[in-house]
């Protein structure tokens, strides 16, 4: 890669099931230049030899894989992260084609962006709370009429969607201002608030906590916050939370000089 | 397929060395609405149990696959057919990417045209001879320093083109979702957020107040919220300044048990 070449996306796979899928992305990745491959608990550990078997020949991206335990970590350095799933989630994240979202990377990339791509496991896809995680919803046109698309295959249409906006791209759009935040920024900023909620008593009832929590950070996710706006909103959430503290104080003197 | 819809190209598999891949192949087009599936000389002979393992269901196309001896004879009657070969060749063939030709099949298409598209086999790729039986030669923009692409995943990008080229002829496929929430809620938002955030003190120095305000609006207008997503940020500003039902209640009943 040439130091003036966009750093191509991260590829995320969550919960592969089969080596030789994770070997196919590998070689497909190679085959349009990328090479940042991250395995977030392949199911049958890592490495594997099927894998590099199934590469014919792309081992870096195999050799170097990164393997974690959970999308947030995996995404931790990462500031723009789409996540790939044909199925319609509650969130409410723009849903973009793979062409799309090729156009949006690249203009993120070329200003120096990091970013990457999400992809679930053979069967069961992404749970929700990971697609919260991401800024977009990539859905590859699939026929109505049969669905099961093999992984690598998803994998080989977004990459190649990606240096067909590399081959497009003349001299990098007007770049400025400051990038989005990193995942590990805004997955701070989330704690923050949702410990504040919580105290406040906001999730209620309490079952219903996992799918406040998800809508809540998928609505934040798409302001793609810079570091800047992230340590603003922190302020914002210790003061109004601090804020209430004296408000509590003053019933709580009032209801003493009841007394 | 709808009588109405213009037909798929034909994909035509030359020399095919393993039946994985056209099972692979299969599933792909499949995936992209495509089923006429023909096979020039299958090294292993036809059928190929393989073959169907691996198209995970789709099997139509497997069934109704037509087995010639030539690329002649698989295209005969074909009007427009394309060859895809990452080789340049001494023809004097126009050179297309994927999505060029899948716009040139989708137009003759589009008026009755019958169109196929002519992959070779995964070692040696297409004989000059069989290109020349074609009109143009499609080849994949591939990363030329590691050029070793699957012959499904080059089937996927080409019918993934087809597909696109026909979603980009009817209306608009995947509108939906909540469109963004008016300027009025979101000033109602703004407003309120900033109301309790003076409250709390949180605009210090006061004559920033107006900066700090904007880039506050600022990185909140970018997320482009729903009505709901409003909604609940209204609910959060209220929890975090004033505390919900349960906090409110513990500090009056512990008023009340004071007095």
């Amino acid at each position: 890669m040439d130091a003036s070449e966009p750093r191509p996306p991260a590829i995320i796979l969550v919960a592969t099931q089969l080596p030789e899928n994770i070997g196919a992305a590998a070689r497909i990745m190679a085959n349009f230049g990328l090479s940042d491959l991250r395995l977030v608990s392949p199911r049958d550990g890592w490495p594997q030899e099927r894998a590099w078997a199934m590469a014919s020949g792309a081992e870096w991206p195999l050799n170097a894989a990164r393997v974690c335990t959970s999308v947030a970590e995996a995404i931790d350095d990462l500031q723009v992260v789409f996540a790939t799933t044909a199925r319609p989630r509650e969130l409410a994240l723009p849903i973009l084609t793979p062409r799309e979202a090729a156009g949006e990377l690249a203009t993120a990339a070329a200003t120096g962006v990091r970013t990457g791509i999400v992809f679930g496991g053979e069967r069961a896809g992404l749970e929700t709370a990971d697609v919260a995680l991401c800024q977009a919803v990539v859905t590859i046109p699939i026929d109505a009429r049969f669905k099961s698309l093999n992984l690598a295959q998803a994998v080989a249409i977004n990459a190649y969607e990606w240096k067909m906006a590399q081959d497009a791209s003349a001299p990098a759009a007007f770049l400025d201002g400051p990038g989005p935040a990193s995942g590990e920024a805004m997955l701070g900023l989330y704690g923050h608030l949702e410990r504040e909620l919580q105290t406040a008593g906001f999730f209620h009832p309490p079952e219903k906590t996992p799918n406040m929590v998800q809508n809540l950070r998928s609505a934040l996710a798409k302001a793609r916050f810079t570091d800047q706006e992230v340590r603003t909103l922190r302020g914002v959430i210790t003061a109004l939370s601090r804020g209430r503290g004296r408000v509590l104080e003053k019933i709580a003197r009032k209801a003493g000089e009841a007394e």
